[in-house]
């Protein structure tokens, strides 16, 4: 069972918005054991619709169809549909009664306009909308099931749910998707430990992917029932952490700083952190986790080297001798910022982000973490290429999973 | 001249994942003059890839695909394109000595599997990837131009501008971009104030879009000489910008951020930061900009209570009399960190980010901003609508404004 999303609207094309509907109802179909195998977008364009809609319903069992129901002009996709279906627009009164009712209970007056929301093609079946004026439309076109949603996300939601859902067709087989996160591997590396387990066609179908600093394990598990599915799933998950070790931060939801937090607050002990190339990366990412509070006290960003002294007692000959950007400088920070906290661990960073003041000796992207804990400091030393921003990002991600790798240990 | 972009991964298929690149090459497009007709999406499939290329190059003048580079036998873009084209895959030496290097000054060992990354369809040119492991391809399909970018969205976009965008210029003429970033309007409210401008077909074409906090006025002007274009752009911009008045920040790569860095350096002013429950993003922010070192002494994350009070000075008193979220804490902060860090501007700012800490009369998403300054401290109160991350993001880029309205005014 295969299905073509489609969505419409020019703010897509012209990249003033970012389609988030495909996505979702991507997830929703293949959790149902429908496989979407191309999503399209068009503009705000009669005839593209219908071609669009035409050839989708040519090669997929169903078509889902989101954005142009608006009551404005360069909304299209009803005619579109209509016109991929050599049928014409008739009033469908129920909804126009239901679009009425929507204006009259806010105390507005229906615009004019707003009566091309109630027309559907002749044949097709109107989907009510509960939360806005645009109904939806469910359609046939050739062996296809058409679906026509709004495009605005919770309004497709709402009726994805309520409406379309229940008439998709009875399958056996069901989709369980899972997402197991690593980080400090390379995306060739987790593969290379992994490839027997990524065959075409096997089930679980394995993937990797790099998201947002990590390398990600992908698996979509078949089975009739989801029971079985996820069964099936555990069954190679274990298989595939028990490879990659401590590599694996945790599963769909993980992030680092989660998984750093989980750990801190199963020991009941406190976290601290000074930040200089990072400039309180570090600490946004530790205190984007709900509850941070329970584990994280605070922290200082010493950007100037007057702070690092100042703040974290770091010794100005040491700055001077070594340099602000040196393994030395980045444990007295972090050594300081444990004391001066009163924190179980600490973490310190310095480097030079760039994209200037770098030298020879010391380049731009060259970082040192280093992490005080209770049996001492640690310092680490990476050179990280990329812009100021991947640089600064790639160094906190390394933070926050040398602290991870300190914990586990 | 049209665009067709094509995104492939099965992780975008099963909702895994959201496509933000078509977005933004969509945008860059844009704003060289080239049209988006469709943004398609298709499945780690070969055959899948190769059609959808070939289609593409069929209709549009210029293709654009990302993602499917990476090393693993579930990356099969490079091989759809050599379908497409009719052509072999071939080693590109230089391309293998760049993937070598890359795992080289990493101090790691190159997979065998990486090599597969430096074949290129035979009469293809690679693209130099300076992020990462993948080479892009420039290649020709009839007569369409095909650039293929890796999926990972910083290495696409590098390679997009320092690659893709050179290359396209001579093929459409000469149209010169603008933005225009303001902050404090709503869309439709800086839309308003331009309604006049904004028309069809006009010279420079003007919209409006909201990204990353700010709300843009994007102008393209097309001429026939750039000097012609920028002479067109730049009267059409001073309007604008006399229009909207002080919510504007800047053109093009101007960020929040960047404006108060302009103003602080031009007063030869220091600024430091205190925050709760943004923790860290604040100075995250302002030390985005390379050089903010001249300006930007430091901050601390006063996360915990106690740390308000030992490193900020605040009165415990006054947290268990007001709570640490108030206006008079939010003053405190600001008050004790221009002290603590000697500088001339301090930001402080204490709130309620959620899901939970959430109260009938301190719901989540209230907020309190304090700046202090040469003149004394101003404290703002807000309410942001939105999850964790919109509301700190929210606080955070509002704190700034406030800023560069004190440094205004």
């Amino acid at each position: 069972m295969r299905a073509i999303i489609i969505a419409v609207g020019d703010e897509l094309l012209s990249g003033a918005a970012i389609d988030t509907n495909s996505a979702y109802l991507s997830e929703q179909l293949a959790a149902r054991g429908i496989a979407a195998v191309a999503h399209w977008t068009v503009g705000d364009d009669e005839q593209a619709v219908a071609d669009a809609v035409a050839r989708a319903a040519g090669s997929a069992e169903i078509v889902v169809v989101t954005g142009g129901l608006g009551p404005t002009a360069d909304d299209l996709t009803r005619q579109g549909l209509a016109r991929a279906s050599g049928a014409e627009l008739v009033l469908d009164e129920k909804s126009l009664a239901q679009i009425e009712n929507f204006f009259r209970i806010r105390g507005r007056q229906m615009q004019p306009i707003n009566r091309i929301q109630a027309m559907i093609p002749a044949g097709a079946e109107a989907l009510q909308n509960t939360s806005g004026t645009a109904p939806g439309i469910a359609s046939r076109l050739g062996n296809a099931r058409v679906f026509v949603l709004p495009g605005v996300p919770h309004e497709m939601k709402t009726m994805f749910e309520a409406q379309v859902a229940p008439q998709l067709p009875q399958l056996t087989g069901v989709i369980v998707s899972r997402a197991i996160h690593t980080f400090g591997l390379g995306e060739s590396d987790v593969a290379a430990k992994i490839a027997d387990l990524m065959v075409r066609d096997a089930n679980p179908l394995i993937g990797v992917t790099v998201e947002a600093g990590l390398v990600t394990v992908r698996m979509a598990s078949r089975a009739e029932s989801s029971q079985a599915a996820r069964r099936q799933a555990d069954a190679v998950a274990g298989e595939i952490k028990k490879r990659l070790g401590q590599v694996v931060i945790g599963e769909d939801d993980a992030t680092l700083a989660w998984a750093v937090g989980e750990l801190l607050r199963r020991r009941g002990q406190r976290l601290a952190t000074s930040e200089s190339c990072t400039g309180g990366l570090v600490g946004q990412l530790i205190t984007s986790v709900p509850g941070s509070s329970d584990y994280y006290v605070g922290g200082v960003v010493a950007y100037a080297d007057e702070v690092k002294h100042d703040s974290l007692g770091v010794d100005r000959q040491l700055i001077a001798a070594r340099g602000a950007v040196s393994e030395e400088v980045a444990a007295a920070m972090a050594r300081g910022c444990r004391v001066k906290f009163r924190s179980d661990w600490a973490i310190g960073v310095t480097g030079i982000a760039g994209p200037r003041g770098g030298t020879d000796e010391k380049p731009v992207g060259l970082v040192y973490v280093a992490i005080a804990g209770p049996a001492g400091v640690q310092v680490y030393r990476q050179i990280f290429p990329g812009t100021r921003e991947v640089v600064r990002m790639r160094t906190a991600l390394a933070a926050i999973n040398y602290l991870r790798l300190a914990l586990l240990g």
